[in-house]
């Protein structure tokens, strides 16, 4: 059986990812530090997270605003923590002009910045300060925003789409009156990001809470969902974060309670990024290329008229309009279906081959003899290949295409996410009792998946220490499940009794 | 008659500007020098604009990509009118890492970038170099694409969406084998931009072509669509440029022709921005706050229940919760009509007012009396009050309401256009032959609207002449009307024949 790809996810995952990235057409390197172009089919992509995921946001409340890019370095200095986790990785505007110095552009030195502005990493800081002039009484609470942005952090390794300069997201931030109420907002949003990545994304996740160490610059509590790539790898796929009062002290949000007395809010953020795209690729992708789920696919059905230069041409071309027509008309998943028809004047193996690429779910060829017979080619991309190897097109006829085709969509979406929930519970070991045992199960394969082990939850040094061990074995604390089972029996790092139960793995 | 605003449009029309935006929520200062924060109203509009004209540059033949925010200064340095006119402001990028010195943070001297990155003022270059990857052939042309994003001009005076040091926009940039092909996509969109400010901002505009001093820096030709404010000033509301080979040559995007010849691409780009949010306020508000076009209202009709903290409240609930499904089942311009039920706990005059600074198309609200009435109360914000100055408010049957509620809305976007064209069109004045005619028609009105005069088109130092001269007069020369009459006798500033007609007004 040859392959689309040059290269195999057996043979080298990681030239395999930025392969398909390539053969996809989804992104390139632009030829700026860490930066990417995101290309029409993986904007696309993007487009459908975003309009999918900007309802759920929508349905639970929150409204869209927009805040500035640029935070004043004041802004920073008021939050330690915050500013510690960030600094080292910050573009920084000093100037607001150009000159010709020798030939070259220079900034001009006349046109220093009183204060540096920093373009944002994310933007607590910048929507605090705004929180704080919206806010005076418990009436203006709760406060629930979202915002579709870009954000800098200047990474020294990058990855296409997984850990990139500058990327796409959103990000979340609301305000409370009560612990309570902003501790259910960031486990709601935790669950808005599990069911979508389910549903949309045909990810299947953990979704659990991070240990200390991992928490985000700030917060009290960080969440997140916990996605398998299929070389066993975690991917972070999105975080929520309980953020108590470290942003409202810093940034002054206060509120008068319903007895008058002065009160500082309790806040929140959450966000997920254009990373997701990393882990659709990683989880979904085979040796052929994409697999994108049907919910989030630019075109759902491509087809792909095949053309030879002669006088049937007019008659396929007018049979693919008429069939485009009938799938237009289509709803799957409670939207119009996504249809093209593919006019470039290429070859039909060369653009169906294209399309396998990109992993369109569905691909119709129609060529003379199809239209003799009423029929189509339909090529589904979740089951490329038949037993022997060869291409399992089936030739069915037009109007039983038409007639099945959204369930085929709604089947194709199910079977990604089968795959790849079977792939994520088949590759947790939930029975390792020792530290030996970790170390040994994660020796003893290329591809270990993680381990869910009993620990006592230590903090500070006895944490670090841990965290040293299992970086030593190129190992990451994912999360502690939220439904996990209870802990038993001793932790396996610190001996002591454990509490819960904490995921182990690599990671990206 | 008491109007909602602290200020009206005759008295100041400057600070009822700043009113409008104040009181319908729809943005603030930010804190952060010249950039504003979009607050949900605000930023609900500017959503919608986006689903509309994004549909049309879709339907046109674009695809949507992302480019990088940072653009390397060497790739200005292969521009030199490009350079020119951004350099003065620019944010420029000189360090990405922030280090404490003192108790304060400040850029790391040993985190200084090689190349200082620049955030983009607008993406010709970093999207013409990755024409120059995507382009090798004949066949790969034409290149059709677009990109929605952030760009930054460090504006030295700043006014919320007119002229933000940051701001938000689309920017489309197309490649082509042939410069008629390119012209001819020039004027495409600037007809996209046209149609879309009439049909779904109710903005009526006149589309032109700029004079060689207005043109974009690098273009070859420059087109615009001009708006007329209630003050009679215009607002350039979109452009669209014919860039020639500008960028090609600097970007180097060749292609192989059919004959195997390496020619140059013929380039485009066109834009629209946030401003079109201060154009629709200066448009279509009034004393009392903004009237927002219903194609572009975030809520299209808002149901203000009147509740007394009484019995008869659940009532009042239910007969508007049956109201709002009864309407979110009804289209208007082809899409679900956007309603809201105002549920906050705040008294229903207040609420009612808040709306109509707002600038909601329709308010219903509904009593007690109402509900055994089987009636609401509706207000239409296109005419608000009576001759006698009281509130318009009509009671109607709540079926009669809801079989009406499309076509009120379909009305009062007709009527919002059909008042901003009269006063466009009865505010130009055609019949000036001279340049004292012309002083004195600027001289003889606080609100003198535009004049269209016939000139020679005059080029170089010629044209500045003119310029300068209009400027010592603050006016500005707009366009040259596509659709203007044939220019007859002289020319009224160089005296030489006259070849066009050109529309001279005073602008923002």
């Amino acid at each position: 059986m040859k392959h689309a790809l040059p290269v195999t996810r057996d043979q080298d995952f990681a030239a395999w990812y930025q392969a398909v990235i390539s053969e996809a057409d989804l992104a390139e390197e632009s030829g700026v530090r860490g930066c990417m172009v995101i290309r029409p089919w993986g904007y696309g992509i993007w487009e459908r997270i975003q309009a999918l995921l900007d309802a759920e946001i929508k349905r639970t409340g929150h409204e869209n605003c927009y805040f500035p890019l640029f935070i004043p370095l004041s802004y920073f200095e008021k939050e330690a923590e915050h500013v510690d986790g960030f600094a080292k990785e910050m573009a920084v505007v000093t100037h607001h002009r150009l000159i010709q110095q020798d030939g070259r552009l220079v900034p001009d030195p006349d046109a220093k910045l009183e204060e540096p502005l920093v373009v944002r990493p994310t933007s607590e800081t910048v929507i605090g300060a705004a929180f704080s002039r919206w806010v005076q009484s418990w009436r203006d609470l709760p406060v629930l925003i979202n915002q579709w942005a870009n954000v800098v952090r200047w990474e020294m390794r990058t990855r296409m789409f997984l850990r990139t300069s500058e990327f796409l997201w959103q990000e979340g931030h609301t305000a409370h009156a009560t612990e309570a109420e902003a501790r259910e907002e960031t486990l709601k949003m935790l669950e808005v990001y599990r069911a979508f990545a389910e549903d949309c994304l045909a990810l299947p996740v953990i979704a659990g809470e991070k240990p200390e160490n991992e928490r985000f610059p700030g917060a009290v509590a960080t969440y997140s969902i916990e996605a398998m790539m299929q070389d066993g790898k975690a991917l972070q796929a999105g975080t929520s974060h309980f953020l108590g009062t470290t942003f409202s002290s810093a940034q002054n949000i206060r509120f008068q309670n319903s007895e008058g007395v002065q009160e500082l809010a309790q806040t929140t953020s959450w966000g997920v990024s254009t990373r997701m795209i990393g882990g659709v690729i990683m989880v979904h992708g085979d040796d052929d290329g994409l697999r994108v789920p049907p919910r989030i696919a630019p075109h759902q059905i491509v087809i792909v008229p095949m053309l030879r230069d002669g006088p049937e041409d007019a008659a396929v071309l007018e049979y693919c309009a008429e069939l485009l027509g009938a799938l237009q008309a289509l709803n799957a998943f409670r939207e119009p279906v996504r249809v093209l028809l593919d006019r470039r004047p290429a070859k039909a193996a060369i653009k169906r081959w294209g399309w396998v690429k990109k992993g369109a779910p569905i691909i119709v060829e129609v060529g003379g003899r199809d239209v003799a017979g009423g029929n189509v080619s339909v090529l589904r991309r979740d089951r490329l290949y038949k037993a022997d190897g060869k291409l399992d097109s089936a030739i069915l006829s037009k109007a039983d295409f038409i007639s099945s085709a959204a369930d085929m969509l709604t089947d194709i979406q199910a079977t990604l996410h089968a795959e790849a929930t079977g792939r994520l519970h088949g590759n947790i070991d939930r029975s390792i009792a020792s530290i030996d045992a970790l170390k040994a199960h994660f020796a003893a394969s290329a591809k270990p998946g993680w381990a869910e082990v009993s620990w006592s939850k230590p903090t500070g040094d006895a944490l670090e220490k841990v965290v040293q061990w299992l970086k030593s074995e190129k190992l990451t604390l994912r999360n502690v499940p939220l439904d996990a089972a209870p802990a038993e029996g001793a932790c396996i790092f610190t001996g002591e009794p454990a509490v819960e139960r904490v995921l182990v793995g690599r990671s990206y």
